[in-house]
């Protein structure tokens, strides 16, 4: 099969092409000067992106990794941790909570829904021993955004740490780790940032680093450690690795930054949510269902479409990939053939972009019987594209 | 400053033109169809470079991260492993078994000599009990080659598990997973194979399975999980991944392995050994002294150097790269300021490449009053590289 | 301003990835034996692509530098020469045989239609002196495309040169060079090829040859030499080039040869048609015009639209590339104002890429007040689109 | 056969990284606005190594276009032009002046020597008339330095316009085209600037300009034609052009300048005359000798070397090619099988890399016989090499 024309998918997304020049540009030393240079000037740019002026540890490994790195560091037996889910990734990231053991209290609420600031407040309120929280920012499974910025406000109230899963929503949703009180936060260069897929990239502030040095079972000589990063590269002068920093992905992730940067991390922000309302006029316009209930809960990273009765997802898929050449995702573990997901992150973002996803959606769904208005929905589409972020 | 010209380290080394192509190519999604087949074709070139009919599991994470994942894999609280060390990585190892409970046994020998078969054997009388026996191939921090061939027959008649950290050997020396009966075995993309750094490649054959499924302690549900890959993406008929795959490191690794199968496998390792005997003849050609005491006892992927009394390596290696673009590597770890690293690896092993090392270390060391015969040892560098391989 | 997020334009167009991967690979000395080989293959693929057994001849220099070698080359002062004119590009080359002592006849038609065939015969008729008839397979400027195979019989019979400019058809419109008894064919990379701009690709028949051997006044010496690279290349059997050729442009001719090759001619001139089809249903049920009078004179190139009244064309492109980040062409010459030209060459013709083009149209046209149904427009396209080749 | 591993030719000379990750950047249409102003930028970096504030030509087509362009702009029948043969360039420079119409007077040197700057004075003395002057900077073809800035002197002194191929020269050597008053200066991208092969980079003062507006005969509308790009480009505003310029050898063009101007134009040249010098003492060192009968007459371009009796000059590039994998030049014309041409241009003048041009003459010598003394040789360009420039 040809390789695809368009990934627009919930990613890996495609990447810019200065990010694909990076990435094939000639590979050097981890010691030698200029990646020395390269790797904490790379840290940096992704800590404005944070907004944070804490630490950023860039570990190597996708996302997955720096989450059980945070949860493994942090999660003291005993300990009770507030786990806040709307989606697949917040319910894993509760399984690994318990599986290191804490006092897991979950506040759940079905997938299509964002959590409610005010069942966190409760379950706060219910739990005053809670020692952390953790929130995924955008699950990116079924598209669904939580009220990050209130959330934080009400634990950092309470005390508790705050836990951030913002890997898909990093350079695409309002993200401000100093401003809103994040302790810890993870993110992914493969979404809205646009960049290669195989790293962690982790925001730790120093509440966080202090629970983690006080856990004596946080891990120190491995892979998933923290604290190897923190002492051996970060506090020892940024001279020293504990491990072989992956020469292609840092300079993907630089190159990434350099276009948000450049953009302007507003106007990168702006492009994500413009992109997904153009998306979700054009799938309601064309007379499909959205996942999520209500806009609001809706994440610029992704648009989640409830899949017509009577279409087999994969199949679907697979013939909008081999017949027009357009990658889409399907829905995720149990919702894999309820859902449709259009990618919108990164240059799936950008320009007209959006169209072809829509398109290849709507054409798609009318090649296998499906009755749609493609026509109202590129139109309602191109609208929103045509305003002002 | 700028970029070097000459990366001849101990690695991560200067990749080939294909493989930094392959890297700068367009990202695909994970699941794209283009993708699970590159995946598994890439499977199976990385298990034929490493003579194995086994299975092949390719995390994402440099070498440590397949090292520690074995280890946490495979060590039971109580069990005995044996450990061989004649150098830090093994050394480093050893740690590892310990800290999961095993029961250590060494046998341990200075750091410039490689492992007697004999002492193995001893070892493994002395130790009936002993369930599997650790070795490093190539010590890259010193230059060191075990034999692993002989160890490997005697533990075999022994009935323990063979585990090998083959990371800087793989393409570079012999190596013959299945005909030598080793169970697991690591290997790095970054070294000989002139991959990008990012990724563990591990053989594991089925005694090395049973062994993992039937320890409660193995990983689950990790990154650091064997198992993860072997049921949710081999054994589940390689259509999902347990976690994202960097899809540019897998672009670099399969490019890598069609340079040493393009060449053929054993014409990759003719020139590895070409190059380490004209890099070891020109030190000694020049009055420098080598690590190793034994040309045997050294490998083919770097050449240690005995750094000249009263010559700071880090200053030394610090002029070159700045005065002449040429990037070497200082010792490792304790040994950082005794050894002077020449790399020939990948790239770093073909033409005339040696001779740029060469030529490096002697200007600089004769910049810093050293007195040496250049001439001399570049010409006998030279009469090796004349050698058909 | 950044970079543009998709070149939907008269050509050059944008490449296809492997396109510009070969363009960045390492350069080499034209005299080395793998660019030898590769010059010689490259010759042969572009060979298939015309359709011919005859020599091919590629010099470097966009498709101007061919055609005025291939005039200078034929051209002998007295001699009768037929133009056929449907556009700028047949009227420039007119200019071109007269300059060089032709007694020039000319068929023109307004710059909206093709030249029919019975206008040919009638001129041969007339003028049964004629040496050579020249014409233009499809008229970039304004998207018209000329009965090449049946002008092409009426010209054979007749006897006389049969001459064509190429440039923008190959790969995408039905061309035989053989079959259809094409004596000199000039054809350039940059467009339905995909390739990149800076070189002639010039297939030339015996007839040809002889004509231009025997002309005392064509060049020789010279970098417009057709001869030169006759007698010191081709027949010289391939082991030096009369001017360096570009290392580049070769690597960049050959990747983009693979490409057509690789889909299959047919395919990739089916491509070109379907996209031609779509974008032209697109433009009308928008409810714009399209300056071709009839839809068989319309390239699979470019379509060309009539500007609506009064729309400014540059300023409604400049605000199109700037706001949506889509580059569109205008007319070419005095049509400039008068025309908006969509491209749909190489990948722009591939996948659902005709749509953004329409809806960078579109949503342009509505932006600056233009009344247009869009959606209908698109709906339209993506039925095309929709169609088995 | 395997690509090379190094390519030390005569041009075209291996690019720098920058270079070829420009060249394999998206393809863009030539109107584009960040192309538009690409175009203009690079024509002034171009200008600045050229030292002028004058214009800059840049047409598609490798130097020899640009002399042909200039030979047939200047010339005017009749007029006598005094041509500066050193070598092979100049001599067919020569041929063309004639073919134009110009009484053609010559002073011809050895081609193992310089033009004397008195020879210069004398023939003007001789022919008050002379309109132009010619001369080749540095003539590659056998390694030969004009006095240039001497010669220019005497030029001026006495009125006629100086023409010069700077092909090669250009930031490999002094080159002052408004200090020194020359008037039409043609250079290639492809020699020590490092760039693609596929341009003509022409300096053109405004005495140059009045010549070939007042020449009757000087091509307008044609691929040769100076004035088509001065009137529609330069004078048109910079924003038409009179040809379809190559996106990627601009893009390449600019790479390579940016190299330079970021190391500094002094600088460049001091590496290219440093490895010149490292070149002609490991040549003399090894025993071998040197065309140029004087160190003061051979370019930094690159190093003749007269090869050894009994030697096949072509056989023994050959062996050196396939066995240690590095490209080297035959002399050029009928001096084919009497020199090997060492280059150092661009990367190839970096580092250390004339160690490796030297190694790979040294031992190819020896395998075929010749007695050399390698280490010497290697030893004594290191010597040079570790001079400050």
């Amino acid at each position: 099969m040809r390789e695809p024309a368009y990934t627009l998918t919930a990613g890996p997304t495609g990447g810019w092409p200065s990010v694909e020049a990076a990435m094939g540009a000639p590979l050097v030393y981890d010691y030698d000067p200029v990646f020395l240079e390269r790797f904490a000037r790379t840290e940096r740019k992704v800590a404005e992106i944070f907004r944070t002026s804490g630490d950023v540890v860039m570990m190597q490994g996708e996302a997955v990794l720096g989450l059980e790195a945070a949860a493994r560091g942090l999660v003291r037996p005993g300990m009770t941790a507030l786990n806040l889910v709307s989606g697949v990734y917040a319910k894993w990231f509760g399984l690994w909570l318990a599986e290191y053991g804490a006092n897991l209290v979950e506040v759940e609420v079905p997938y299509d829904e964002a959590v409610p600031v005010e069942a966190v407040a409760k379950a706060l309120e219910d739990h005053p021993e809670t020692a952390m929280v953790s929130v995924v920012h955008s699950e990116t499974p079924s598209g669904i955004l939580n009220p990050l910025r209130e959330i934080a406000e009400v634990v950092r109230a309470h005390g508790a740490l705050m836990v951030v899963d913002a890997v898909s929503s990093l350079a695409g949703e309002e993200l401000d780790v100093d401003g809103w009180g994040i302790d810890l936060c993870v993110a992914g260069p493969q979404k809205c940032l646009a960049g290669p897929p195989g790293m962690s990239l982790i925001a730790v502030g120093e509440r966080a680093w202090e629970a983690i040095r006080d856990n004596p079972g946080a891990p120190r000589g491995s892979f998933l450690s923290l604290l190897d990063w923190k002492e051996r590269w970060i506090d020892g002068g940024r001279t020293a690795f504990p491990y072989t920093p992956s020469i292609v992905d840092v300079a993907g992730v630089e190159a990434a930054c350099d276009v948000v940067l450049g953009m302007g991390l507003d106007a990168s922000i702006a492009m994500h949510r413009r992109a997904a309302r153009a998306t979700r006029a054009g799938v309601t316009g064309m007379g499909l269902g959205l996942w999520a209930r209500d806009a609001a809960a809706a994440t610029s990273c992704v648009t989640a479409v409830r899949s017509p009765d009577g279409v087999g997802v994969v199949d679907a898929l697979t013939h909008i990939r081999s017949r027009y050449g357009v990658m889409l995702s399907p829905g995720y573990g149990e919702l894999k053939e309820r859902l449709i997901r259009l990618g919108h992150m990164g240059p799936a973002a950008d320009s007209l972009t959006p169209v072809v996803a829509l398109s290849a959606l709507g054409r798609g769904m009318a090649d296998l019987g499906v009755e749609v208005d493609i026509g109202d929905g590129l139109e309602a589409a191109l609208a929103e594209l045509a305003e002002a972020a």
